[in-house]
């Protein structure tokens, strides 16, 4: 598999460890994206210090208000990170 | 660092690889596109089977029409590519 491939399939399974703890197992409820958040961007949540930021955040990705968030949704989360990383760190 | 951050840095690592190979060190020329396809993605590029898809993808992402292509345009073509998989194969 390739480096990309890789990150494909780490993203896929990251989604799926999470979204499969409780109720619907192809989409993350509130309290799965708050593990998520909590174990895989640990550095985030410190970054952030308020702890409602996490809960604006969970509101910024449920579109359909169902408090559920999608594979979709969570790839566009993951997207702006990525892109915001790269933009603060654009060369080495 | 977690699953998701490793995920998100190779995602950075992998597109500083190939668009570092000349020109602009921060986007992909359409030769360097169509290497990192090439090497990163050759069972994309084996299902297709027509060699102008390489080209029509090349376009599609190529917004500006300066045939480059910039990290936020290359994450929109990971992000569609897993989406993909993932409605493909939604359950394991």
């Amino acid at each position: 598999m390739s480096q990309l491939e890789t990150a494909m399939a780490i993203l896929l399974k990251t989604f799926d460890k999470y979204s499969g703890a409780e109720g619907n197992k192809d989409t993350l409820s509130k309290a799965e994206l708050k593990t998520m958040i909590e174990k895989e961007l640990p550095s985030l949540l410190k970054a952030s210090k308020n702890p409602e930021d996490c809960d604006k955040l969970m509101k910024a990705l449920d579109h359909n208000g169902d408090s559920e968030v999608d594979f979709n949704e969570f790839i566009v989360l993951v997207s702006a990170l990525t892109c915001a990383c790269h933009n603060r760190c654009p060369k080495k």
